[in-house]
């Protein structure tokens, strides 16, 4: 019954070269989260200009978009963490409001 | 003119095993859900370790999200409606604010 | 230090048809929208009935939806801008508050 009560979280959307996933989800592991899940093949214009995405097997995919939801108190520290990587490299990081109905499938 | 007035609707993203995409879809429907986005091919982690998307055609596809937007009312009727299946499979459901112009296309 | 501080956007999703990828990006590109990805292969259900995806090379994926961040004052123009389009197209445009570490990449 108490599956039906929806609980606050924040979502994390990271969208950056698929060269650079690996960085990030062991960024996101170190800092407790439990989950989250990768959209690929993603084409875009960015501050480097437009960006083709490739379908083929073994390519590097050009952009990934890495999608989390967390407690609030890991936003910051995940901020930090991403800071010097968005100083050097293209890429952002949406932050967003969103419910779950499961909030211990997100927390430690 | 009045098709630039935002209403607000709720959206769901729902993110499970592609070969549970007929269930949700099927439970969408009948709910009265006019609509909804697949994005197909998804790798990630969360409780049952890393799954890799695949590109092969005719094969299932690991994990999918279904994106939809609904009425504030049907937001209930539908997190009871898939908590059992929750409560046996891997996968989440996250629900958010949004706002869309066009209201006629998400209302019975 | 001010890279921690986070700022509100609003974030657009626009699901549309793949044939009408260019005339969206375009109509982004002169409202001075600074960047967008886009995520393709897309399936599902609309105004239209179920449309598959397709990941064959070359073809013309039939269902596109592009991400983007915008300052607020740009949803106005660009919902203005899009609604002509839905009238006689399908797809739909979702709105949504979200936070961005880095706000110059967002704006003009």
């Amino acid at each position: 019954m108490n599956n039906l009560k929806l609980n606050p979280l924040k979502k994390l959307e990271i969208i950056i070269e698929g060269a650079h996933q690996g960085f990030a989800t062991d960024l996101l592991d170190r800092a407790g989260v439990k989950g989250y899940t990768i959209v690929g093949n993603l084409s875009g214009k960015g501050s480097g200009g437009f960006h083709e995405g490739h379908l083929m097997f073994n390519e590097e995919e050009v952009m990934v978009m890495i999608i989390t939801a967390v407690p609030e108190e890991l936003v910051a520290p995940l901020l930090e963490g991403f800071t010097p990587f968005f100083n050097q490299h293209s890429g952002v990081m949406f932050v967003s409001d969103i419910q779950v109905s499961r909030l211990v499938k997100f927390t430690r």
